[in-house]
């Protein structure tokens, strides 16, 4: 899928956020909703998924863009907080050649360590009680 | 450098920003200066750098990071009229194990193409004129 075309309410992420669908929940207010990417890059790969329906950050309107980028802020200094990254990769994919596969906005919070090779996305699924335990600290971070 | 140290001044990016060193520029308001990388993973890559002095993202004031946001998105719109890419990837990246190497906060917005395998940060000069040509390009679609 290129840049341009319409958003599709049943992707994905649009069903986690109605509930339709269960993620592993880190964070959540009016603006975003927050979890643990379930085939991670890398041990501690979050989620930040604005609620404003829109297909990328280029078609999100300034005030969810804006308030949606302190909750990234917010939260990836809650994943320094917790699991004391060398470095931390913000990303935002734009279209499927740039690596997006879900169609609704989202930024990805990717700890990076010396000397790891990021892993290929949807390269392996998660061991969902380590994400239950990742989600958990580095929630315990924005209290 | 980790994600933990002090700012400092005299950065390539501080000096450009008090114009001590030139730069291919896009865009420059109160709060961004905006010019084409000239070791581009991509052609049309281009770096948006907020003002406000600030090792990377975490740090960075929550009104210089909301605003700067708002100027990636119009620059991003911007390098998408003027190049048409398949894809545009958004990565702003904190610590060396991230692959940060100015420590002076700035975003990345990187074309993508079917196919295209990303450069290596760093991997090759880009040609000045070619460069040029792109930045005038971008610039006219943000009047």
């Amino acid at each position: 899928m290129s840049l341009d075309g319409s958003y599709d309410p049943d992707n994905i992420f649009a069903k986690i956020l109605r509930g339709e669908l269960p993620c592993v929940k880190i964070y959540e207010d009016d603006v975003v909703l927050s979890f643990m990417d379930i085939f991670p890059q890398a041990p501690g790969h979050v989620l930040v998924v604005p609620k404003e329906a829109a297909r990328n950050a280029l078609e999100l309107s300034d005030d969810a863009l804006a308030a949606a980028m302190l909750r990234v802020k917010r939260i990836g200094n809650a994943v320094k907080a917790a699991l004391a990254p060398d470095g931390i990769m913000i990303a935002q994919l734009n279209g499927a050649p740039a690596g997006q596969t879900v169609f609704h906005v989202h930024f990805h919070i990717i700890p990076r360590s010396d000397g790891a090779q990021l892993a290929m996305h949807a390269g392996g699924k998660a061991d969902m009680a380590e994400l239950e335990a990742q989600a958990k600290k580095i929630a315990s971070f924005l209290d």
